[in-house]
C-alpha cells in the first residue's frame, strides 16, 4: 500500500498547492491513503470545517493538528463529529476530539497518531508516555503512521528511535522545512525529521517575507499574512508492504510551479 | 571560488568523518576554502587546543562555534590567540574571542561570520543588530559568509531575507539535521536552514542512540555519549564568482562509509 | 525626598484603585514622586493615550511598561511625544519610544530607567549592558530609579547587586505578586524582587479567577478579561536623602478596600 | 493542629539555619508536624541521605522537591526505600520514588503532595490533571498539604484556586524568594505563591553573590557555590481545626541571625 504524508498545508496557497498537485502525485505513484497535517490550513492559523471539507475533496483520507489546532474558534463546532481530523494525543484528556484514528482501506486497517512534542513548545503531557498507553489499542492495525508534531530534532528522532519496530512510520512536522534525513530505522520504522511545508514558494515558513523580516527589524508586533505567489507541496511517499508487515521506502515526494 | 561549509563535527566520529572525506571532497570539487561548525568537536561538548588543531590538519579553514562554545574550558586557554576559531558575535561584548575573522586566500579577502539565534535558546543580544552594526567593517570583504546558529526555521529564514544581497551564504547550523531548502535567494544570497552533522551514522543528533531513547522513556538524568560506527559528513558546496560578486550554486554535498 | 513606586496598574480595577488610594497615601506619606508600571493599564493588555492620561491625572508622574508595551496599538500614536513614559531600554534601538526620562522634581533631576529580563521572556538584549552603556549619560542625576521588568527571582536579584552602590533603587516588576523582600542592599541601593500588583483582590494577577482556572483545567484558549470587585494598591516607598545621597529606607505600602 | 512549611533549604547555610530556629518555633508556636523543600539540601542541588538523615534529626517529617531531585545522583541509592522523602507526583510513572504520602500523627492522617509546574519549567505531565488522578485516593485524609513546586505566579495561584476547598493548603516553592501574599481563599484552602529561602542572607537565591554577578556580567559559565554567613529560615505556620477540618490561620515565621 501506498501513503503519501503531505506536510503542514498552509492557508490558500497550501490548499491551492494540493488543488495542483494531489491528483497527479496519487496517479504516478498509485497513492492509496493521504493523510495531511492541516493545523494552519485556514489563513495559517487552524482550520475551519469549510476547509477541512476542501482539503477532504482534493483526496485527502486523514487531517493532523499541531499547536495551532485551536487557534481558529470553529474548530469546536466541527471536531466532535468529523472523524477524519485528530489533534494531539498528549493534549488534556479533557479537550475535544480525539488523538487516533483507525480507518479501513483495501481491507486493511491503518491507524494514525497525532503526538505533539513538549521541547521548544506549550505544555503538554509525555507524548512516549501517552502513546505507550494508548499502544495496546492499535498495535493490531496492519499499518500504524504517527505524525510527531514537535521543534526539536532530537525529540523526534529520539521518540522513532523509542518506537522503532512498533510503528510504520513517524513522520515529523511543526518547522515548515523539510529536512534531507528520510530513512528506515533498523527495526522498520520509516521515519523523517520534518516533512516541511505545503504552501507559497517565496515565503518564510508560508508567511510572507516582508512581515517576518520587519519582525527580525523592529521584534515589533507583526501582522502575519500568508504568502501567495508560485506553490509548492512537500511531501513523503510510504511503500508498505502491508501483507508481510515491511516498511519497504520512504522517499521525498515535492512539486511546485515555479 | 569554491567554499565547503561543514555541518556541526561531532566528537571523535565526526573527526573521524573529516579525515576520511575532506580530502576527496576538496580534489572533487576544486575546494578553495573550508568552514565548519566545531561547537561539538571535542566530545560532543565545546572544543579543545587539540581538537582545533586537529581540525586545522584536516585542512578546515575557519571554525565556528554556537552554545556549546564555552562548554569544554580549555577554549578559554586559545581563544584569543588563535585566529582562526570564531564564536558568536552577539555573545557580551565583553566575552573572549571574537565573532567574525577575514582571511586572504587566492588573494580574495573572505569573511566569517558566526551568529546565534535567540528563539529557544540562551538569551543573547539581537544577532540581525549586531550584524548590522558590523556591517559597515566588513562589506567591502569579496566574500562574506554567515553561520547562523539557530533553532528555530523561521529566525534563521528571516535573517537571511534581511541580508540578502548584503552577504554570499547564510548557512544555518544548530538542530544537526540536514534541511532540503538549500537555494539563493533572489538578490543573490546563497542560504540553507541547517547543514546539517558530521558524526555518527546511527546516532540522534550524533549522540548514542541509546542515551537519548532513555532520556525519552525516563526523563531522568542521563550522560550522554558520542555514538561511534559508520561516520557521515554533511556539509554544502558554495561556487561563488568573486569577480563578479555572484554565488552562483549552492549543492549538498554528502558522505558516509556505510 | 519620598518617592512612591505603584505595582502593575491592571486595567479598570487597577485605576480604580489609584483614585481610592493614591491621594490618601501621598498626603499621609509626603509623597514628591509616583512612578506606576502602566504595562496592563488598558484592559490588561498595554495602555492607551486614554488611560496614560488618567493615570498622569491621578497624580502618576512617570509609567514604565514591559512585556506588554505594545499589545494595545494605540501606543504607537503618543509613545514618541508623550515624555512621561518609558518603555524597556534594551528593545531594539530602532523601537519607538525612549528606555529612560529625567524629571525635575524640588530641583532635583530624577531619572527612571525601565529595563526587561531576558530570563523566560521574549527574547531582548542584555539589560545589563545596555544600563551599563546608558549609565554615563546619567549617574550625574540626584536620583536613579530602575524599574526591571522580569520573571525570574535570580535575574532581578543579580542585576540588583551588579549595580549596587550606583542607583537610588532597583524595583522589580511583572510577577503581580508582591515579594516579602524589600531592603537596602550593602552599598546603599534599595531593591525589592517584585512590587506586586494594582487591581482586583478576587484575581489570579489580576484576571479573573474562572478564566485562569479554566485555563488550568482545559489548557484550551480562553479569553482573559480583567478581574473586578474590591481592589488594591501594592506599592513601596522610598526614602531618599537626595542631599547626602542615601537611600534611607524602603517600604511596602498595600491598601485595599475589602 | 500545627504544620510548618519551611521553604528551599539551600546546603550547608539553610541546614544551619533550621539548627538555629527550628527547636524555638517548634516551641514557641506548638509545631505538631514540620515539612521542608529538601531540593537544594545538598551543597545546591539535589539531597543526599546523609543530607536528608540530618534534615529528619532536626524534626522535618516530610521532605519534598523539585526541579533538582535527580542533580544529586545519591538519590537513586535511597528514594525507594526512605519513606519521608516525595518527588513530584507529575514526574514519568517510572521514575524512582512517589508524589505523595500519608503521616499518622496526633491520630490525624495527614496527606502530604509534591507537584512540580510546566510553565518556564523542564516538561512535565500536567500537575492539575495528575492531581486529579490521585485525589480520589487521598480525599479522606484529614488534612491534605500542596507543595506546588513552580515557576510562574499565574500557574501556582491557578491550581491552588482550581483545587480550593479539597485541600488544606497549597504552598507555593521555587523562586527562593517568599512573597507576600499568604491568604486563605475562598472555600477554605491556605495559600502562598512562594515561601521563600532558607539559607544564607546575603544571597542571591541562596547563591554566593559575586557568583550570580559575575554570571550577569558575562553571561559565560560560573560555578555556583552556596553562600556563606548569617542565615535566616522561611516558613510558614499553618493553624488547622482539624476537627472541623477548617484552616484558621496562614502566618508567616521567618526568622536570622544577622
Ligand atoms: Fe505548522
Ligand atoms: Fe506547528
Ligand atoms: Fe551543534
Ligand atoms: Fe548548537
Ligand atoms: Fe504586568
Ligand atoms: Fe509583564
Ligand atoms: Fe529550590
Ligand atoms: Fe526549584
Amino acid at each position: 500500500m501506498n501513503i503519501l504524508f503531505v506536510g503542514d498545508v498552509m492557508g490558500r496557497a497550501g490548499r491551492r498547492a494540493l488543488r495542483k498537485f494531489l491528483d497527479k502525485i496519487v496517479k504516478k505513484h498509485e497513492v492509496d491513503l493521504i493523510i495531511a497535517n492541516g493545523e494552519n490550513a485556514a489563513g495559517g492559523f487552524g482550520i475551519t470545517e469549510k476547509t477541512a471539507e476542501e482539503l477532504y475533496e482534493y483526496g485527502i483520507d486523514v487531517l493532523t493538528m499541531g499547536n495551532h489546532t485551536w487557534d481558529n474558534k470553529d474548530i469546536f463546532n466541527f471536531i466532535e463529529y468529523n472523524k477524519r481530523i485528530i489533534r494531539p494525543l498528549n493534549f488534556p484528556k479533557n479537550n475535544p476530539g480525539r488523538g487516533w484514528i483507525t480507518i479501513n482501506k483495501n481491507n486493511k486497517n491503518i491507524t494514525v497518531v497525532n503526538l505533539i512534542g513538549q521541547v521548544y513548545m506549550n505544555t503538554h503531557d509525555s507524548p512516549y508516555h501517552e502513546f505507550m498507553e494508548l499502544y495496546p489499542a492499535i498495535k493490531d492495525s496492519d499499518i500504524i503512521i504517527v505524525d510527531f508534531h514537535a521543534e526539536a530534532s532530537g525529540e523526534k528522532m529520539a521518540f522513532a528511535r523509542a518506537v522503532d519496530g512498533m510503528v510504520t512510520a513517524v513522520i515529523g512536522t511543526h518547522t515548515h522545512v523539510q529536512t534531507n534525513d528520510a530513512q528506515i530505522f533498523p527495526k522498520g520504522t520509516a521515519y523523517i525529521t520534518d516533512v516541511g511545508l505545503t504552501g507559497a514558494v517565496d515565503s518564510i515558513i508560508g508567511m510572507k517575507v516582508e512581515n517576518m523580516v520587519e519582525k527580525m527589524k523592529t521584534s515589533l508586533p507583526v501582522r502575519y499574512e500568508v504568502a501567495t505567489g508560485a506553490v509548492k507541496i512537500n511531501s513523503v511517499l510510504l511503500e508498505v508492504d502491508e501483507i508481510n508487515r515491511i516498511t519497504e521506502n520512504i522517499s521525498i515526494i515535492n512539486k511546485n510551479n515555479l
